[in-house]
């Protein structure tokens, strides 16, 4: 006979479990009994407290559909997303750091040449980002395929504008013979994450903004290197201290340099301020990728 | 600068949160963030299986509606319901103990009086329930409201079965002046939780089976002392070790006495075989009510 106490309870639904056939589902559910077990006896949850909860997670499954992922909003808010990102992501001394992938990549990206204008057409100040892909020992990444994506000046991915015929400030393109990238864009903005939902009433019981510092989005991949997935911030931008996602990391921080009005990286005489941004990307071999 | 890793990411969330206003829910999120991320650690936890949560929740959040509540059924299975009513239910021993709530309550039930057939066409073997209501000074307790609802001989409530006009094997009765309370119904019988969505999958990759043992539900209030929510199972029975939701209680489990036809409890004369059920029920003062 089961006499089942707030302690006892545990144990009886490990054993319950104790017969799954995949070893690996029964240890990921063994901790995740013990953990939730743990989380509900030390803050003494009482029945109402469990009842916002299930409100909560019901409401977030509402919000949720093709495009809008409020449970991923969540794991990215509870800092669950930056904490797996970066133990899977482990890496030798003088690789890029990865960080938060985000819900706004999309496949097959248009195909830009280097010197190309990806921004094509998105509203922002022009910006002229260049720099190399190279392996631990130096060794320049000929052919490594870069996905870029970002906001406009107004914070928006173009996904999130509806009736554009065309991607804008997001491409792919591929490293010189020497590792080396250049691309133009646009000036990347803070914005905030949608907080119309439970996760935005969570943060602001929390005391939280939903605010993310201003950031391009870069994904690299080349045979024989483990891909990379990762954010260039920028040098004293807003909300680096607070990002609502907890994406930033201090390597990842670079200067987005301004220039008057004059000639460009590539030559062409700008009537306008520009900006110039350089970075280069280590990549980790293939080994560690799990 | 913010510099996260897999272990300062913890405090890095922690000290975002440490502003919120009401001290409660900060130190639910605290104590809920601490084991999320222990758990993730923990498992070592990768990007994939990080994915098929995502994707676990979606579709939990997707199958919920008025009529289906998933998660309720994922805190059932993973034991947290169970210790959430019992850390909000201790009481002096002697007390009749709490056991989880279900889903199949429904406000407002058909009044009945002491004697009646509650039943109300619902089909299954005649069994007469019967006993007493008292403090726990062996006060006999007075006008207490007794909801009762059950499950008819296919295990299905009369929620379940579209196009009944009245409620079956469900209602509300008052105890008499010196505690007792009698009714006719029929036997419960085992039944499975539905188990076609998510939370079924997941039984069966554990290796779990989703069925209940029989049982009769049991809500009994009367001012002045806790509100009890109970079952009551039968000796004997199938899955009482078991209970996919792991609500038995051994002293919530009573003989079911088998009788052949003859004079029964209320003095009429059974053509067909019956049951007996007595049971004392033992409420606790409204102190321990939080």
């Amino acid at each position: 006979m089961i006499d089942i106490d707030p302690w006892t309870i545990t144990g009886a639904v490990l054993k319950a479990q104790a017969r799954a056939d995949n070893s690996r589902l029964r240890e990921i559910m063994d901790s995740l009994v013990r953990h939730l077990h743990d989380f509900a006896r030390e803050v003494e949850l009482t029945e109402a407290e469990w009842a916002a909860g299930i409100d909560f997670l019901t409401r977030a499954g509402h919000i949720t559909n093709e495009r809008r992922q409020e449970f991923i909003l969540l794991s990215d808010v509870l800092g669950l997303s930056t904490l797996v990102t970066a133990q899977n992501h482990a890496k030798p001394a003088g690789c890029t750091e990865a960080t938060v992938f985000g819900p706004f990549f999309v496949k097959d990206a248009p195909r830009y040449r280097n010197g190309d204008d990806i921004a094509n057409g998105a509203q922002g100040e022009p910006c002229f980002v260049s720099g190399t892909v190279r392996g631990i020992h130096g060794e320049p990444i000929a052919d490594a395929c870069i996905d870029v994506w970002q906001s406009d000046d107004e914070g928006f991915y173009d996904v999130q504008r509806s009736g554009l015929a065309e991607a804008q400030g997001r491409g792919q393109l591929s490293s010189l013979e020497d590792g080396r990238y250049d691309f133009r864009s646009i000036v990347a903005v803070p914005y905030a994450i949608p907080h119309d939902g439970p996760v935005g009433q969570l943060l602001q019981r929390l005391g939280r903004h939903p605010w993310r510092p201003a950031h391009l989005h870069f994904m690299i991949h080349a045979p024989g290197y483990e891909t990379l997935v990762t954010h260039l911030f920028r040098t004293g931008g807003t909300y680096l201290d607070s990002d609502a996602v907890f994406g930033v990391r201090s390597s990842l921080v670079a200067d987005w340099v301004r220039h008057e009005a004059g000639t460009a990286p590539d030559g062409r005489v700008m009537d306008e301020p520009f900006y110039t941004l350089h970075y280069d990307f280590v990549l980790n071999t293939f080994a560690t990728q799990t």
